[in-house]
């Protein structure tokens, strides 16, 4: 093993004084924080068509990577690709991946052919996995980027397209099953619209339900007991994407009934991108039940689209971890880094670099997450913030003993409000404090 | 009459070609409009509080309105806004108006004085109410204001509050029922968070529920009849705002068994803050059937802030009505401006050039918007474009027939599919087209 | 002719209340406004990439466009362009292209190659152009496609890229002559950096500089007498654009003397990119006598990339023209169309409508900026606004007789200042009402 | 001393084990710093509106902040300010502060007696000063805030109050010299536009430059020789400010003459309001040698005003620290908090809580930005990759021997072209080992 990253040994926790580019620094998979290692914690994964499909294309201009596995094409250079895959996964130690269905194999001239291609890398996948420490945190359907997508695909104008897409999810359940997916994600690449004045966003929106609902019942029909995801994003490609954030996207499970079938895959970048925090999202989706997985990443604050880089942002790690850990985990979810290097980082050691990159950042963030609530740092704060609600006419409030009239009768008598502080600089320096301090 | 706005004589329309900057060119309120008066299907109402009550303070600087009745204070300046603003009313021909408690009246050293200040302020504007044409809207409660409310109403964390908060909403709504106002509406000032780092999310959406539904059940003891509605927006005053937009706001009505007791009141500037067109705002609240009322008002796209602006964008005035129209009207809704002068237009004819720039541009969006559904512009387009699911297995999709097992059967033989254009630069044209000859 | 578009005949004038959506409604070529006729004042440019090479392909999905010439390819390709190219030159009778180098011909294995394939090409334009009325409003070096533009040209931390840069835009100035261009564009693709940790930010802006003397020593020594120009942008595709907006440019092109050689070629999308309007952009290289020629597109407010869609928004199009008539005109420049079809408008009389859309946003924008100025509404404004600058303290100001000894003298004596009212909520009434009215 | 913040003792340096809230962590002040104590690297400065006279009203708000002054009014308001002032610049141990005309004395009812106030507080601050280690780092004038400013100030379309201005600032100037400013600002609070419907924004820019020039020359008349200083700043309070960003400034001081007697003061949360990073406006005004000082604070990336939050970003800390070491530090210039305690931050201990943690975030920031530059991290990365300029063709370029002919020869001859990556991803990575370990 090691034809495509020849340079690249098993990368390894050499602890924070190491000047080794190619060593973890905070990373160290088997170190025990709350009665569960590392790696059970973070449940990394790589994301197929960042690292191995794409290939530094961007609106102005062309392809930049350096891929050893471009020197073949066709199914060739997909097999390729899943060697180098199985490769990385194992010098990296991270123990999923996840992709599309187009990531892995190039389609054919038709829908049967595509599909041979895609049976044919995924018995190479399968026989992979046999021997691999790195397993499948969920698969998902590419119905964004071959042209009959281009007005959508549940939600798509043209039911041919309807039906196309139902085609492609069903392999994908059959997939998942298969290689026994953790969870199955759908991301709705163009499901939203250009412009209102020729979209008709009730129908669009009712067929994205059916085409949920359908799923959910073939998935009941084969077995497949995977997770359900469904990955939030408020703009780009299309002007308005349906599932715009946690609560719009939460909004439209309960709608159309779909909340117990599906739980977020929250992504950071999208966060931002719909004005939010990404620790808010997942606050949003913890307090509902439905946090169910991460795409780890992070976007750059003053540029307007889906930047995708790989996440190296203390504070969001940590706070990102912060929720995790308070949701008790993210069960069979895991943190995906979908993200990719740079245009200009593209050299294949940039990949091992960038993944290196995150696990520190999220490893170093698990740390502090872990001890600022061991040492209930925020949770005291709050506790006592909140004093008022266990007790008096704060207690008749929670337990519904209150109404307007006997409100009033209080408030009459309690004119003069004495409000506290609520410390924002204070514990800002604490988080500071902590990010720098937990050993 | 007319001791405030002396210069001002009533408002008339005076058609198109007029120069004249205190006559309508476009709004003729008994023009009749697809068998109603422009007058009904506007229904126009003065915001108490930009127009009588703000001073033209901002972050940065002072107070800089000219207001004849600021020569009085206390109560008696109280009384002469109420002059004031019934002279406006009449003068502009609005039918309706809308305030906030503090708006109105002072408050007082407590709660009881407050409350008669409102009481005497309140008996004065029902006496005016008798001989006006001018109705009340909706009234609310300033509950962002006073220091008490540093950390929200409902949502804050000193039970005091609520309860405080309470009581001013159980004045609100007597005084709804007082002045017969045709809704009741919610905007959470501050109601959101500053820093997750002190907030406990989940108990602060429960006790805003909890809240509404007090509002709720009050509202039917005293037999006040009006519709209730909530106002989103995303932020500002609080970095988070948990009436976000209106899929946030339609997900936590459902979650909270509120929806069949609310409708939303949805404002363009703050669709703009939250990443939206207003009329996509509108579409969503439209297609859930919870739209209820509009303020209508611009923000600058390139300012990071609500600016409130009078609304002259006659594209968003049009799409806005678009969307009223296909709603078959606001029903006991109406257009709210929800707009203040800029702070340099100080001069008292600058509040009626502000309104007569807002009336026109409804006016002219209404009659190009009702011109573009009678020749069915867009909904021919629409119809043309999804005509797939009339038919066939678009049909079997929209009527519960299909599953994935047959839509796959149909995609193996329909693997080459033809899309059609969607036109979005000629349906923009037609739309310049409209926009500039309807008659 | 007109093999690759079919259905189109001459776009020809027919008037506002034509409904053929292949006729001008308001561009009626020959009508003179202000003697000079619409044509002449608007000289319109169709931008050879976005119509003739780009196929829709966007970051998440592949190309749409359904060209007939796209049955070729390589060099039969290029001519097919070229013969659409003419042919829809003169069906829509635009006076002006555009193209970057790479556009009209395919780059060959090694730069002679390219340059030869660049000649056979410039020769079949040349030839068509004897017979044509288009005629080319300018050319420019695509120096940000090919991978080994991957960190910049002028700019890139690579002397090799350099100097292929250089040899690019020597061929360009040779181009721009032989073919008669009446300007040459810099548009800085990736002049700009990734990340400051990276970036020596002073050598690369000094590189730029000497870069740009070259290309000016160029073209005096071949005789290119056409004008220079620069165009800004903010961002992407790299994080930071160096020529960030109109006045960074500026400040650029004084800081190492080259402000005589160059003026702006401002874009309405890059300039709201940049937080600005496009009417502002014009107004500030206006004011520093620099506006040259102008890319007539518009972006999506609520969008942070460049969307590059064809100008529909009458206000835009007719405050730009407000600016452009104020200052004379554009001289050699003119209103390229740097705008592209939606992905979803693939068809190609979608090519053909949105030029139509175009052209008759600013012949409508051309006729209301116009009126606006003869009717002298906002100069008038203007003028009375600041008249305290034509007597007394204002004159001794801007004649430079005050000092602050002087001005402290008068302003004891003139402690309570009366302002006037900036009245915009009038003036934007007033834009409304002459842009629907204008005949 | 000691009445105003009577819980706070002086605060100590503890280190960073210390759960003091009181205490520094990591600003030791004479801990020694690559030949420099931590406090002249430093040279922090308080900023009097934010800290002693704002009341945290906002625009949807009263004051919140509960101030021991706040018993005072009028003139004795204004000197427990000053007591205050300087009770906690001691506290503190900072070597500076700022402040506007308007922070320290109210305005009289005309100009003659808003002086004798401000002379009455001047004499007072003169005489705490002489036993005080905390100098005047700069002062300002205030000339956004009365309502007589309302269409600007220096660009004021009203020449009374250019003129008014004037007074103003020469009075600023005399106050400058008086107390021994090291610098004197100017920061345009509405030096900008509304609309340029009613804008001459050549007369105004004109204007701006004639003050300058004015003010400049009272300057070297009366022999104050501290430096003068521009704040950019992009939008707010105006919809357009002239001074937007450290480039469009620059551009200005050059055009007019101004660029030897002004350098930049610089703010972090306006740089990200221009859409730029704090460390991309510190590197523009350095390479152009106008970094003159800073006001440091911070935004909240997805707001979109002023929020001048406390600095404890470490990233941008450290980053800015980068910049400044770079620079031979700021000269006369310094560290100023221009940051407020949020609104819901009102008791007065916050304030203190609030300091330490910006001085304890820039003291961190500076050690790990001069071991960054110390171990050349970014410098040796830089220096191999801009390389190729230091030999053969890149230096005929950087040395002027290159022209179009040369470079084109040499490309023929070097068509394929090797670059070498960015590694974005792996300094990223570099940057968080330093944040983290640095001793």
């Amino acid at each position: 093993m090691g034809i495509y990253f020849e340079s690249v040994n098993k990368v390894a926790y050499e602890g924070k004084s190491s000047k080794n580019p190619l060593a973890f620094k905070y990373y160290n998979p088997e170190e025990m924080i709350g009665g569960k290692t590392m790696k059970d914690h973070l449940r990394f994964s790589v994301a197929y068509w960042h690292t191995f499909t794409a290939d530094g294309t961007d609106p102005f201009g062309a392809g930049t990577m350096e891929r050893p596995w471009d020197r073949f094409s066709g199914m060739d250079l997909a097999k390729a690709r899943v060697e180098a895959a199985f490769e990385l996964f194992e010098k990296l130690g991270v123990p999923f991946f996840a992709f599309h269905d187009r990531d892995i194999a190039p389609e054919g001239k038709t829908l049967s052919e595509t599909n041979e291609n895609l049976n044919t890398i995924l018995a190479m996948i399968k026989d992979y996995m046999k021997t691999s420490n790195t397993k499948l945190l969920w698969n998902t359907a590419n119905m964004f980027t071959n042209r009959r997508f281009v007005h959508g695909a549940a939600t798509a104008c043209n039911a041919d397209v309807f039906a196309y897409a139902a085609a492609q999810v069903k392999k994908g359940l059959e997939t998942a099953k298969e290689l026994g997916a953790e969870n199955y994600v759908f991301w709705g690449g163009r499901e939203g619209y250009e412009t209102l004045l020729n979209t008709d966003l009730k129908l669009e929106l009712d067929n994205m339900a059916r085409f949920l609902h359908m799923a959910v019942d073939y998935a009941k029909e084969i077995g497949f007991t995977g997770q359900f995801l469904i990955e939030p994003k408020p703009k780009e490609p299309t002007t308005h994407q349906y599932d715009t954030d946690a609560a719009t996207t939460i909004s439209f499970l309960k709608q159309y009934g779909l909340d117990q079938s599906f739980k977020l895959n929250l992504e950071a970048n999208h966060a931002t991108l719909a004005g939010h925090t990404f620790e808010h999202e997942l606050r949003v989706a913890r307090t509902s039940g439905l946090l169910g997985s991460v795409d780890a990443n992070q976007g750059n604050p003053l540029l307007g689209w889906d930047t995708d880089e790989f996440p190296t942002d203390l504070y969001s790690t940590t706070l990102a971890m912060y929720e995790i850990l308070q949701n008790g985990g993210l069960g069979c979810g895991g943190l995906n880094f979908d993200a990719k290097v740079r245009r200009t980082s593209f050299e294949p050691d940039d990949l091992v670099y960038a993944h290196v990159a995150g696990m520190d950042s999220f490893a170093r963030g698990l740390k502090v997450a872990h001890k600022l609530i061991e040492d209930r740092v925020f949770e005291d704060a709050i506790a006592e913030r909140y004093s008022s609600y266990t007790e008096g006419i704060g207690l008749d409030i929670v337990e519904g003993r209150a109404n307007f009239h006997t409100l009033e009768a209080y408030a009459l008598n309690h004119h003069n409000i004495k409000n506290v502080s609520g410390r924002t600089e204070h514990l800002k320096a604490m988080l500071n404090q902590y990010l720098l301090e937990v050993e």
